[in-house]
């Protein structure tokens, strides 16, 4: 299923944007990161399970904001998109 | 329904900063603003096409990315929060 992570950090401080790179590298595992702290994650059950939890321990809960958003398995024709892009698919495969 | 609405913009730059006030401004019309530069809105399908309209007139589609997602009208099960809050629920009543 998709999830999409949203995360809310002050990245004026150097803690905040240390915490926002490592939201990223975790979520980049599952999927990719659409815009600066939006990330669109393809996982199960219990990789979402996981990733909730490693993602919970990372933020600091008195200063940032992390929202989940679950889309089911045919979330295609739920997504759109205007202006620029960046990252590839969450599902795409790369032919290198 | 729910729309997601997510806005990746430069905010380094006044302009960029005038552009997501503009955004949060067209957008808090028909919901809340729940992150920096994440809202959610309740809108009908006419509602929606507008929206859409209004905010591709307001960003700069090269520098900017607006993603649309849908979550239908079954959305409460959908969301989960972790950290701090900010803002009401888009369709909660307000009591004065």
């Amino acid at each position: 299923m998709l999830v999409l992570i949203t995360y809310d950090v002050n990245t004026e401080t150097n803690a905040g944007k240390t915490r926002l790179r490592k939201v990223a590298k975790q979520c980049t595992n599952y999927g990719r990161r659409v815009q600066n702290s939006v990330f669109e994650c393809i996982v199960d059950n219990a990789q979402c399970v996981e990733l909730k939890a490693i993602l919970s321990d990372i933020i600091d809960k008195n200063l940032d904001s992390l929202r989940f958003y679950y889309l089911g398995n045919n979330y295609q024709t739920k997504i759109e998109h205007i202006g620029i892009e960046r990252g590839i698919s969450a599902d795409q495969v790369l032919f290198l």
